[in-house]
């Protein structure tokens, strides 16, 4: 390390060559134009194992491009500024009159950095490095971060629920007021629909949270919503599993979905979590506990007995129908032993005439399975049309009005459950907490943006 | 035929004696009191064939269940009105000053009709009918109908799209002002999706459109729906494969959806088709033609000459991602001769690490694998993170913001038009009309039931 620092760290060869002929330099907040349009931006600095042939970009909107050198035409800096993006640790701080709520860490973008060797963003999560972002969690609760594992929310699967419910059980047992999970947005829900079949008769609140833009971008939504679980975990009266994020596209409130109920909706917005069919429990702000939107929620009693059902059943899987779907897609399942089979079929629940056959098969072989729309709201509902009704006569089990992929979390925790076949069938079909509702309230049929007056009235109008 | 006509129509052994005992008949507008609970509603008659376990009823709702004999403890009779559900046939009246329109039937709900043998809504598609059923088409435009075949919706596929583009093409070749295709709402969206691809450069307006309640029922939207489509077919300035169905949940107005944006949400709501990631081009009414809600459509011009691309590959599918897929669903594609797959993955087009080596293969053996989000809005934007660019790396095409379905279709597409994997990938990253847009417009995250003073307010400020 020198004290002059490098101005074009990182970068060799032919990429170090044009920086110095344009007279740009790493940190230059600057617009590069090639020959193919304009890119504004912060030039970020590179590894020593990096290419030579990139120039690489962070852009306004947060993202990384790699520009090939070749095609830049000129540089004009506009700014500089050298970036520290290392967050200081620091030990929190403990007040016993606060409530004890414990972090979870699974992985996930809630504490990504940039990684200055790829210019890509990776995950980091230590809890540490959370306090010392974001000190504000002090006031809400005394906190204790434990590190599961750190893996992408993509590659969560059933080792990582069994973990997550078996550690969380553990902490209940000790006796905290509340418990949060840092999570990946990408698989968030499943996660949250694995916590609420495994976790049955919750104390007290579990709490899934997650940001959509990394702690290093100014729009990230990491501190807030971590704020938000805090009060939730520590304060709410919601005994659930619950996903806290972003209400509207502004930073006014979260709201808090059942997590049976959720889905991210949106691959890059913040407000990407919504509920569905259904409306959502609360909205809760970093400075409050939550105020709940409606009344029908199992509220916190540290008396209450949780139930740890730590069960999974891997060899289940997806089916999103689509037209002209072949036979071999069922029959590679059957052949592969697969045991449970969820489709996610068209309108009220339908696949084309094809796939009768090796449905009829699967069932006949005791593989479960079941029917979901692909519509995503609304119910399936197979006595309609005689299609409907054959698909029943085969065997497929229609499962109102369960969203696709809280009915694959919930098969796979069934087969867990039982090898009887009834059993399954029933656990299926017996909600264990608003995977299925009766019926759909009047204003569940919305996805919103948010953070116009009108939408937000709409919200607090209807949702109360 | 007798002229007294029986009062237990269909019923027979213990159903028949039942009915009897109760003082109830056929036609009844009553309710039965069960063992479980009151069931309100018509008591519809039965087929010779039909089983004496049953009475069926036609409930308020319009779904119609059978409800078990022993189980009945009363039936109260409120009112009695036989149905007469026949829908005369009349020849459609020739006003040469009105334009021509031609309307295809492919099946499905728009002229759905109550079976009595069995009691369940099967498909009836009789142009004739249809304007016995609707008398004011004829004051909108000279309507031509031809049945071009009768399947359920989610039986549709490349047979059908083909044959439906090609008598397409015929009727603009014939001249006419636009083209109607009634269709069954499950796969509407595909097949709009596939016109899309198969008919560039239209010089006239080509508009799907279904029904969500069946013309039997008081709240059908056939007849709404269908006047609609004639003033788009006849009188729109949008010459586009479009969507027209139900905007709010009254029938107010009818929004006219690009067909390769749109897509079924709601499992039986009458406003189910929602344009995703982008906002309608117009609302519809059936008293006067499309009002435009922008500027960016194709406009008429009977001059423009009609491109037919009439192709499709079939060995295509959707790979739809869940936490824990296993590498055997891709490879079961890849030896069963897939040569196209569309991934619906998570987040920003992620899937798990132990796929990536299946996905290599398929890629290094000649398949095309493209990525959208299951997020449904939003962008696969796969530079962010090294999975994403991982899976770039393997030969993975990440396809910005198509839909998972009209990706699909246009793979087949594709597929069907060149054998040349630079020249598909182009073809597929080349929107033809809107299935890929630069950016998402601000207020196309949204999905409103509609029918509220607020959210109507909120269209009409922000569409336009």
């Amino acid at each position: 390390m020198t004290d002059t620092p490098d101005p074009y760290k990182g970068y060799r060869g032919r990429g170090r060559e044009l920086l110095k002929r344009l007279g740009a330099r790493v940190w230059s907040d600057c617009t590069i134009t090639t020959d193919t349009g304009e890119f504004s931006g912060i030039i970020l600095p590179r590894s020593e194992q990096a290419d030579d042939r990139h120039i690489v970009l962070k852009m306004n909107t947060g993202y990384n491009i790699g520009i090939a050198v070749e095609r830049i035409q000129s540089i004009v800096e506009h700014d500089y500024k050298e970036a520290h993006y290392k967050i200081p640790e620091q030990e929190f701080p403990f007040d016993p009159a606060k409530p004890n709520v414990t972090l979870l860490g699974t992985g996930g973008t809630i504490a990504s950095r940039l990684d200055y060797r790829t210019g890509a963003v990776i995950p980091a999560f230590s809890p540490g490095e959370l306090y010392g972002a974001c000190p504000e969690l002090a006031d809400i609760c005394n906190l204790e971060t434990k590190k599961l594992f750190g893996v992408f929310s993509e590659n969560m699967g059933p080792e990582q629920y069994l973990i997550t419910a078996r550690e969380i059980a553990k902490q209940i047992e000790n006796g905290v007021a509340g418990i949060i999970i840092g999570h990946g947005t990408d698989t968030l829900h499943h996660t949250a629909a694995a916590m609420s079949y495994m976790l049955q008769d919750l104390p007290v609140p579990v709490i899934l949270v997650g940001s959509q833009r990394s702690s290093d971008r100014p729009s990230s939504d990491a501190a807030f919503n971590l704020q938000c679980a805090a009060q939730s975990a520590a304060h709410g009266e919601l005994a659930e599993v619950l996903v806290c994020m972003f209400g509207p596209t502004s930073d006014r409130y979260n709201l808090l979905h059942r997590g049976t109920r959720v889905r991210k909706m949106h691959s890059s917005y913040r407000s990407t979590f919504r509920t569905l069919g259904d409306t959502p429990l609360a909205t809760v702000t970093p400075e409050a506990p939550p105020e709940p939107l409606r009344r029908d929620f199992t509220r916190r009693d540290p008396e209450r007995k949780l139930n740890l059902y730590d069960v999974f059943e891997e060899r289940v899987a997806i089916v999103y129908y689509y037209p002209n779907m072949q036979p071999d897609i069922i029959e590679s399942l059957i052949d592969n032993g697969y045991k449970g089979i969820v489709i996610a079929g068209t309108g009220l629940g339908h696949v084309n005439k094809p796939l009768y056959e090796p449905l009829r098969k699967a069932c006949e072989s005791g593989v479960q399975v079941y029917m979901t729309v692909q519509t995503l709201w609304g119910y399936a509902q197979m006595y309609v049309y005689d299609t409907g009704r054959d698909l029943m006569e085969l065997g497929v089990v229609p499962l109102a009005n369960m969203l696709p992929e809280a009915a694959y979390i919930k098969l796979g925790w069934a087969l867990g459950m039982s090898d009887d076949a009834e059993r399954v069938k029933e656990l299926m079909l017996t909600p264990v907490n608003g995977e299925i509702t009766e019926r759909e309230q009047y204003n569940a049929y919305v996805v919103l943006q948010g953070g116009l007056p009108e939408v937000d009235a709409f919200l607090h109008d209807h949702w109360r």
